[in-house]
């Protein structure tokens, strides 16, 4: 890395990288010009700058502080309609900004979605890359490089991240990244218990162990249930609770047809939910062509793979065995990037109206693709290879002609008669350990070392360009020469960051979200795999900061009140742990495990399914019983939230005027309210008053009262008549103790 | 039934029964005396009558209708702020109740408030028979007999009940009933489809269908996702969306301490949710004694019943096959009668502090029990009895002391060796057939039938009782004898309302919920079982209504957004019926289902938890469909719904001054927004020019600008500034076209 100055931003918020297309430069001129037009009607200043030798950097920031503020204003209204906020915000617009002090992530939020929201909403609905502005290139707020550098340093120093490290996260990048470093932080630290756990049983009790197995899943239930909980009480932390109920509407959307709201009278865009059902549909034949395409060219592979290394015995044995992973490694990306092509044009075509639903749709089918592309293979060994293998060898002749031009004989590419073929043992083993390790670093080199050798690579090539055609003279002059000398190191930083790529922490939660499945589903094949995992995730999430800080572009921050819907992956992770663990546990535990031939004790399959679903239910019963404890414990941030939402509804009574105490009504006026006077009227009541007193009501208020009903609540004027009337009524009652007193 | 006269009401709102306690006559005046005041103190005007020989009637009405407006308008406050209702209520209390008219239900509810809620929130805190109030025997409205008599004629002839139907009975006794009917029509409904799908299964495929067990289990599965999207529809219908988030608290809850809340400064009575989880744990000993006690009482009867019936060969066996069903009768109820005390003083103990979370804990308790006592029976003979009966019946000589008096001989009492015994193979349909029609019919008359028959009897024997007292000489005088003439037959009709139980809707639904796990566990044994029910539905909702309206008091209406936690129930009878039923499906199916001994075909273990697990997880995933596509679903309700919330929030956002659409800026005062200037600035700028231009600003900006990013952001005073500037740099760029017009 060069040496990069740590200076200041010039205040600028965001930058617009504006790409000027080849070829069509009336068209690219029109374009900035309605660019600049829209973003100063939107209240935004800008400054421009050359990017590289056909791009444009627009610097902007908002024009003035007050007109931030009513934005700021407008959407904190929002975040109050739509419960994301308690307390109504004050009407007081001018002090918006120093009432409640945005962090730089609120700040970043609210000036991007000045830039990018519709016209209608009062943005200047600049879409990157999209529609008319297909030109603009990337929209993003510039690296705080003193604040990157410190993350750096001290995330390496240290082995758990504090709540106040995911606070900055969470006020730098906003809460979408937050919630990943958070998970991974949790995760991290739940990991510790299966690392030393697994590490004893590694110990003690070897692989397939039943007592691993238990624990392991009843770990991933209570991770996901706490992780559940840990997702509210962030939400309730940083504020963002509800705010997927917010829903903005994607660009992209295509209504069928525009009609009129009956109760708001608003021209409303509409699409049939049971056209995008019927559309929706077609998932069936993706997931289907998901399942046949990927996972021939995994079978095909590992058949090849098996032929080679355990039935041809001839030359060259130890280097074609490398053969189908090579072609694996070739085919699968292949057949996986054409699979999410499709998965995200079918999205597209199911036109959902929210980007959150999209979102979610896109994800769901992602999930499927790398369920099967990560879990096949060791789901081939674990319940086809090892329990069938003999019965299929003999029929992987065919692959033979894999190999046939380096074989010597027939007899290197037959296969041994069932009775003399034996299983390699270790193989389940072994795959488990490429996963668990060899996969993880291989993963890490890809994600964290291979940019920065690129992008070290990429500028060797230009500065070995520059310098060739300098040689040549006519030295094209560099965008650079013009910047004014105060501005050189500030744009040449600007310059650089644009051409980063975008940090996409989707793919980072995939990752984990895979990880947590060979957890869940296969690690008591090797009860390592947690260690191992505990110590890849330390280094992960380093690894991430590097990527976020250092290799891509600042985000755009966004809200999220969750992971999203990894969190079903994982749910789902975990119920399906239980059944293959279970499966794994029979098969292969008791004894060594393995017979004379390699193969795992006679497997009965009644045993097996009755282990399975045991152990299916007794984890969706455990499962239900910790969801319900979970729920139940309280927490300090939810009784705040509680107190608040109170205060709230407080203040909203006593502003109607009805305080939360009523006071007691003043006694009617015609008789004051006396404890004695009824003491008195009690005693000296007897049988014959009271009659008297009913004759004398019911004469008298058949005069006042002119019908049935109004006579009858006149009989008793107020409740001082009331009372004597009852008083009079318990008097003549039939009582015990009134026949006693009588009879004295 | 006497006849009725079908009168006024006189106004009454509500009454409160109450009963002097007999020796106690001092406690009894005192605390009529506090009721009476507490009920004038709340807005009340009270009218008080002899109620029977020791009870008095206080009938009372709001005292005038702004009081009763104000506590409407608080009520609609809360509501509103716990999204109940989106608008806010005006403040113009004033016009509360014109503007937005009440039911009958709303009324009764308020007045019930009135009555019954605690003094600090402003109401008169009367607790029937609890506490202080004990004496307090009903506090309840008084029927519309006029009503009553129109739905109990109408109901009779139709055969579905519109929804215009149910909008009434939810105006006239609250949500909570109309749940319960609406509840019940939709079952009806749907069983339109298993009833004749049923039918022909019976007359095409016989007990046992595959067909009819698929059928069945999809039909679960569409209902009960089906009735959960009802149940938010008529949430929206009938306006109380989230009325179970206002919680009532409990008055029983017993807080360990009193804390101040440091949010809100109110003083909070807490109770540790850890300690409540610890207690909750004493649940494991009530369902283990729940298992243990029921189920012992019904394995103990059941093989009696298999000893005398298939075992004993002596005399008077006819009769005596009907101990074991005695023995049931007396012995279940008393035991899960215990249970059922049990059961609510733990839920006592576990001392909650809302009554919704209490009764939802007392219903899962609930549910339990009945599970038990319901389903025992079958599953032994399915799961039991059927597959083991050959192994176990020669065990049950255990039991021949129960018939020995009776046995002639020793042999009599001897199980024949195991060969020579045979399965009854009808015993699992007998018993199917006994649920589905015999149990049905003793139930609706035990409910419904039984206490006109008692109310009868009981007036035979009042009315016997003073002819004799009258014979005797000394005929005490009736409490009747004082009433006005006018009142003398409202007044008889109150008195007998008062004499009335109440109605209790947990009870029916709890039936249904029963009805619905024989429907979905077993009723593949008997494809008439939906039939029986859709016939039985048809009478249960017309008794229903005739025990809602002449044999009990009308209810005090609740407000309720869903059937509860019976819904919870329903889903777990409809998963447990994906299992049961491919089991029994797979035990019983095929050729005549039974081979020569009376026992079905051989079963095979691994066959079983095979089709188990397989029917299982294809209901899940058909669960999972059915769910995604029902949410998907767009209703009229729903779309009313959102506009309606759309609406509020636009109002808001137009009322902060802060339009949906912004109006655009006015442009840069220096520099008046022009398309052709600009248009001429672009074509008039050359190279020279831009130069010229970043040469100016630099040195003038470097005169204003004290720092550099002032300096930075001076560069270009106003967009149109920026626009030049930018313009400027793209002429100057080396794009494929600029080079092509050079060339030129």
């Amino acid at each position: 890395m060069v040496h990069k100055p740590l200076q200041t931003n010039f205040d600028v918020d965001y930058v617009i990288s504006y790409r000027v297309p080849k070829d069509d430069q009336e068209a690219g001129v029109r374009q900035f010009r309605d660019l600049i037009r829209a973003l100063a009607e939107t209240g935004l200043t800008t400054e421009v700058r050359r990017g590289d030798e056909t791009s444009l950097l627009i610097f902007v920031k908002a024009a003035d502080e007050k007109i931030f503020a009513d934005v700021v204003h407008r959407s904190r209204i929002k975040d109050w309609l739509y419960g994301v906020r308690q307390v109504q915000p004050s009407s007081d617009v001018a002090n918006v900004l120093t009432s409640e002090p945005l962090t730089e992530a609120e700040r970043h939020r609210h000036i991007h979605h000045m830039i990018c929201c519709p016209r209608e909403e009062g943005g200047a609905g600049i879409t990157p890359k999209h529609g008319e502005w297909e030109n603009v290139e990337a929209v993003f707020p510039l690296h705080d490089h003193v604040r990157n550098k410190k993350w750096l340093t001290e995330f390496s120093s240290k082995t758990f991240l504090t709540p106040d490290d995911l606070d900055e996260i969470r006020n730098t990048v906003g809460e979408k990244i937050a919630y990943y470093y958070a998970f991974l932080q949790s995760y991290f630290t739940f990991m510790i218990f299966p690392a030393a756990f697994g590490f004893s049983c590694w110990i003690l009790l070897g692989n397939f162990s039943p007592v691993y197995a238990i624990v392991n899943g009843l770990w991933c239930v209570v991770f996901v249930e706490y992780w559940k909980r840990q997702e509210q009480e962030l939400a309730i932390r940083w504020n963002v609770k509800n705010v997927s109920s917010i829903e903005d509407k994607r660009r992209e959307f295509v209504p069928e047809k525009v009609v009129t709201d009956p109760v708001t009278g608003e021209q409303v865009s509409f699409f049939p939910a049971k056209k995008r059902l019927q559309r929706q549909l077609l998932q069936i034949p993706l997931a289907a062509g998901c399942v046949l395409g990927l996972g021939a060219i995994i079978c095909t592979c590992y058949a090849i793979e098996i032929f080679i290394s355990e039935i041809y015995d001839g030359p060259l044995k130890s280097v074609l065995v490398f053969l189908p992973t090579i072609l694996l490694t070739l085919a699968v990306p292949t057949m996986s990037n054409f699979l999410t092509t499709y998965a995200e044009k079918l999205t597209f075509f199911e036109n959902y109206e929210t980007q959150d639903a999209h979102d979610k749709a896109v994800i769901s089918k992602v999930f499927v693709i790398n369920f099967i592309t990560s879990y096949t293979a060791i789901f081939l060994t674990s319940f086809v290879y090892v329990p069938f293998a003999t019965l299929i060898v003999p029929y992987l002749d065919i692959f033979s002609l894999t190999v046939r031009p380096f074989a010597e004989n027939e007899k290197q590419l037959q296969a041994p008669s069932p009775a003399a073929f034996s299983i390699n043992p270790n193989r389940l083993k072994n795959q488990m350990i490429y996963f668990a390790v060899t996969a993880q670093i291989v993963n890490f080199a890809m994600e964290t070392v291979m940019p920065v050798v690129m992008q070290g690579g990429k500028k060797k090539v230009k500065e070995i360009q520059s310098q060739r055609a300098e040689k040549q003279g006519g030295a094209t002059p560099s965008v650079a020469d013009n910047d004014p000398p105060e501005e050189k190191e500030f744009l040449a930083r600007v310059r650089e960051e644009a051409a980063l790529p975008e940090y996409d922490v989707t793919s980072d939660l995939r990752e984990m979200c895979i990880q947590f499945g060979y957890l869940s589903l296969f690690s008591v094949i090797w009860p390592l795999t947690p260690v191992s995992y505990f110590i890849n995730n330390w280094v992960e999430l380093r690894g991430d900061t590097f990527k976020l800080t250092i290799e891509s572009r600042r985000p755009n921050p966004a809200r999220a009140d969750s992971i999203g819907p990894w969190l079903n992956s994982l749910e789902f992770l975990a119920w399906l742990g239980s059944i293959t663990s279970a499966a794994v546990v029979y098969m292969f535990s008791g004894g060594d495990g393995h017979g004379p031939d390699g193969r795992p004790h006679q497997i009965k399959l009644w045993a097996l399914l009755l282990s399975v679903f045991l152990s299916e239910h007794i984890f969706l019963v455990v499962r239900m019983l910790v969801r319900t404890a979970i729920s139940k414990l309280d927490s300090a941030a939810m009784r705040k939230e509680r107190s608040e939402r109170f205060m709230v509804r407080r203040k909203y009574l006593e502003d109607a005027g009805l305080g939360h105490t009523v006071k007691p009504l003043a006694s009617p006026p015609n008789s004051p309210l006396k404890t004695e006077s009824g003491e008195q009227a009690f005693t000296s009541i007897t049988r014959q008053s009271i009659e008297d007193e009913q004759r004398r009501q019911s004469s008298s208020s058949s005069i006042v009262a002119e019908n049935v009903t109004e006579r009858f609540w006149m009989r008793q004027r107020s409740w001082t008549d009331s009372e004597r009337a009852g008083l009079g009524m318990i008097d003549i009652m039939d009582l015990g103790m009134t026949k006693a007193k009588k009879a004295q």
